[in-house]
């Protein structure tokens, strides 16, 4: 399965990790007129190699919304053998990607990679977390970016409760916005709530993918809980029926950020992304 | 002493508890054309008081520069007995007077205080910390406006043992912008380099008082001796002798952060602020 990543058409994959502040960015996904990870990730790619008509084939792990932040983010591109070859050895090393980019987003490692990897569909799991103030944390305003404020105390036991709830292999259709034909059913695997030691609640999210939405509502839905706008129980019937209503909200994104996305063995990377594909390209709702 | 506030010609103390991003602030002191701390903060009373020629005499404990943080801040202000009458009950609450300013700026507390309180002159002490992330640490973009970035590994233990060299009750002439007249004495009680979990280096400093550039050029000098551009018996020379030439520089402001600021029991009010009158306020040139 691992052919050598040149052999696909002269092409060589790339295997990016990087991680990125998203105060300032409209999301990831290019947009004509705004500034977007992916647009700020090609243009600094050409300084490199050149104009590319197809952006390199770029594809990310967790497309992230605007102002979801990333702590450890991957994406793949494909770079024709000809211009590798121009630019000589070790053209893409972090170090110098880092210095043609702002500060804001940052590259953490670049390799070639089998072409077998495809950083969506090879992922087979994806872990966010949520981070939220209420009065027990002191107010920081170096934090203020990264948190959602909550103005009353929040019990973090009754969140944990609804939020175990949540937990499994099941149809998150109240929780996502829905897109025709796209399956709504997923593996929420973590949904966890903990008051830090600085008061600071997390709330820690893991999935093997999410639909559109699906984590900015599952939280707002344990706040409207914690909050008593909605009963455990009430949740679990959203849940189940598939119709949210009005009884929660999905929530600021600034709180958001991408930690991490899991990866099989290499071996099991073209496998996976043909199950992924077959399970959900059609709908192009999974992030 | 503590002759109520209102005694002092009707004007009314208030000590105010504060934080904030120093990012995008020109400082602390007000200047014309310039979005700064004070200026904001003048701005937020006037909108509650009306208009003061005077800018209500605010004051505050450490005079930060440009692009430095703080954690925890304190200033004082004196709003005329009249106008607060005008107000009503309860005019200057924390919540409210947050929603008048931007999210980079947070009152964290606000309360009426005897007028033997000064901000700046009662303080006994000021606690800094700067931040450093080399190598040893994920980088992260969260973090990028708070820490100085420094590419070659710094040796901790060889940090420290520099630092230790300059505690205590000294000149400090060769970290000081030179002014005329002003001591440059200070009692240096903590300056400790520390290696985080997460890999970041913490530098925290203590002091009764710092005078200008002081903080930022003792963290340079550590990191010149880190960096094997000076030795230890150089920066002990330097200090002695109080020429610094060119050995180290004065390095960024955004790794730096006021934490704390130490006031004495409220009977000791006065009597601290006399002391350091006499000490300081010829020259005004400690922060």
């Amino acid at each position: 399965m691992n052919k050598p990543a040149s052999d696909s058409g002269g092409l060589v994959r790339f295997r990016v990790d990087l991680a990125y502040d998203g105060t300032d960015f409209a999301g990831w996904a290019k947009q004509p007129g705004l500034r977007t990870v992916e647009g700020d990730l090609v243009r600094m790619f050409e300084k490199v190699f050149g104009k590319s008509k197809t952006d390199f084939d770029m594809r990310v792990a967790g497309r992230t919304d605007s102002g979801v932040h990333a702590k450890h983010q991957v994406c793949h591109l494909d770079i024709p053998q000809k211009r590798l070859s121009r630019i000589g050895r070790d053209p893409l090393n972090a170090f110098r990607l880092n210095t043609l980019i702002a500060d804001d987003l940052i590259i953490l490692d670049v390799d070639q990679i089998t072409s077998d990897f495809d950083a969506r569909f090879s992922a087979v799991g994806r872990r966010y977390r949520y981070t939220i103030a209420d009065p027990k944390f002191k107010k920081d305003p170096m934090m203020v970016r990264y948190t959602l404020t909550h103005k009353r105390l929040l019990d973090v036991e009754l969140m944990n409760s609804a939020a175990k709830k949540l937990i499994g292999l099941k149809d998150f259709a109240a929780f996502c916005r829905p897109r025709a034909g796209a399956s709504t059913i997923r593996n929420l695997t973590i949904f966890e709530v903990l008051r830090q030691e600085d008061g600071l609640i997390t709330i820690d999210i893991h999935a093997d993918a999410f639909c559109h939405n699906m984590i900015r509502s599952l939280v707002g839905s344990i706040i409207a809980v914690a909050d008593g706008r909605l009963s455990i129980q009430d949740l679990v019937t959203v849940q189940e029926t598939g119709k949210r209503a009005n009884k929660f909200k999905t929530i600021d994104a600034k709180g958001l950020s991408l930690e991490s996305i899991d990866y099989p063995e290499p071996a099991e990377y073209a496998k996976q992304a043909i199950l992924n594909r077959v399970m959900r390209e059609t709908s192009d709702n999974s992030v």
